[in-house]
């Protein structure tokens, strides 16, 4: 049996984000109709902080894939020159459990992300919002900045934070215009890019604020955000993370990717152990949101919230775009398994 | 990054059931030494029979390998000539976390699976057993039957039954001695092969039983079994699998591969629900017994029962295997990821 695989050179050539967002919103519309399944996450960690974690699952009915991802985190390989963050995708096809192509992991999970943020933000932001704060200028931001950017380019000024290393958010500023037009083809002449020295100052500032940071305590606190504000957490997926004050679930219009999962490992895990939020109390997921069956933002002073913890459908539809892409502009190795 | 991609043909070349008995071991005494994990097995059913199933963890320590595979199971390809069974799995180094290679998983399952039940056997069986009882003639059986002669030359006569097709079963006993030599290269000129045609009587008359199918309600009865029998019970690996009569466990000394995941999807499982055993009341875990921490057959009378339902750290040490006979006979093909 022959599959393709797809190196992260070859998905970097053929992977268009402007595709793979639309290819989340199916997803995202898929899970709202009972299409996609998320199964047992895996997270296993080795000591010196090494990760491993897997999730599995699948989009059925029209997207018709499933399987798993693997993704490594081994931060001490920097010291050696060795990657510290790797992973591997294997998709089948669903209709008939073939193998359809194994590939690298972390540049598909990277703009899928990226993807899913752009796709909270403008289901629920306020459509006039012009003042987006970015918390986190590390690897996996320029992917959530590009996607937001893409689905709404009504946004005039980017504020970039970095609590943990200024100088890293300084120097992200200088070049990000640049590395959105080049990593990403984002094109964005107009738009300005600001760092942001003070946190209070510039979330108070925001109609928007995406946190992709690795916290384990909250950057934002409630009585920082001005109403209306819309507020994607994407930084928290695992157990202990946490990126904004939980009681500012206790005021928000909250919507997960998937609701059991969120408050078990993503921004909603804390506030559901405070008894804030549960999977029943908060008011939907972002699918819903897409294909009506939810309202998502009611007024425009609502404070809405969407947490995102990942779905291995939405690495899956991304790896299906790219086997598509793949063939067109014949791409990959073509392997006997 | 490069990683080494082994087919099924290039793995049917290259993997020694001798070796991967070795490699089963070591990895049964690793998680007696609390060297192996077992992730949360995956199982999802779309519909027509067809089931897809994900077994992840890893051995650590010596060992050193994490992973995944991903078996499909979609028996109605057969009627659009595509295969039935498929999977495949990725091996990762525990040390670095880097991707070791991607192989076919269905040809590592059954030798693997293979050497799970002779190692069970070997352990606990009478070492003077000289008849063997093999329950299932399917695809899966000659990878049981060849590791079973491999570890106990001294059985002199095999009995094989198969209650779904006795057609298949009598063709069976005609061709196995030769598959065992081509296929596998167990040799066993002096061993006698019959068919099975009344199964109690077989039952009754042999050291050794093990069963290979996919029944779901018990095939062999407490009452027909003669002192001093021992069962390696491989079929039962999902919830409603059951191939022995759930009465043996309450005379018998029994053992798992994992405690747990025997009486959740196991032959454990209907006993366990009927309170007949549990995870804590079993004698141990067959890792104990190869270790020494734990006593496997105490008398020549004791009927004793391995109940083993697969775990990935089998997989993985076979797919360990693999890529180092691969590197050392020039097999298979590397690929950038």
């Amino acid at each position: 049996m022959k599959i393709k695989v797809l190196s992260r050179t070859d998905l970097v050539e053929i992977l268009e984000l402007t595709k793979v967002i639309d290819g989340v919103e199916a997803v995202y519309k898929a899970k709202a109709e009972g299409n996609v399944a998320a199964w047992p996450l895996v997270e296993h960690h080795f000591g010196n902080g090494a990760v491993a974690d897997i999730r599995s699952g699948g989009a059925f009915g029209d997207i018709s894939i499933h399987g798993a991802k693997l993704l490594n985190n081994f931060p001490e390989n920097a010291k050696n020159n060795l990657p510290v963050f790797t992973g591997v995708l294997m998709a089948f096809d669903s209709n008939t459990g073939l193998p359809m192509g194994i590939m690298d992991a972390s540049y598909i999970t990277s703009l899928r992300t990226g993807a899913a943020a752009a796709i909270g933000t403008a289901a629920l932001a306020r459509p006039d919002s012009k003042t987006l704060l970015l918390v986190g200028a590390g690897r996996q931001s320029i992917y959530l900045l590009g996607a937001t950017l893409l689905k709404m380019p009504q946004i005039e000024k980017v504020l970039v934070a970095d609590t943990f290393s200024p100088d890293n958010g300084i120097q992200y500023v200088q070049t990000i215009k640049e590395r959105l037009k080049n990593e990403l083809s984002v094109d964005c002449p107009s738009t300005k890019f600001e760092f942001a020295e003070n946190l209070r100052d510039a979330a108070s500032r925001s109609d928007i604020i995406l946190t992709i940071t690795r916290s384990t305590e909250p950057l934002i606190m409630k009585e920082w955000l001005k109403p209306g504000t819309h507020l994607s957490c994407i930084g928290a997926d695992m157990v202990g993370k946490e990126e904004i004050d939980p009681e500012i679930f206790s005021i928000a219009r909250s919507f997960a990717d998937d609701a059991i999962q969120c408050c078990n490992v993503g921004e909603m895990e804390i506030p559901a152990k405070k008894g804030i939020i549960s999977a029943d109390s908060i008011c939907g997921e972002i699918g819903e949101v897409l294909v009506g069956t939810k309202e998502g933002r009611v007024e425009a002073s609502d404070i809405t919230v969407f947490d995102a913890t990942g779905l291995a459908a939405l690495d899956l539809v991304t790896a299906k775009i790219a086997l598509q892409m793949s063939k067109t502009k014949k791409i990959g190795t073509v392997v006997e398994i």
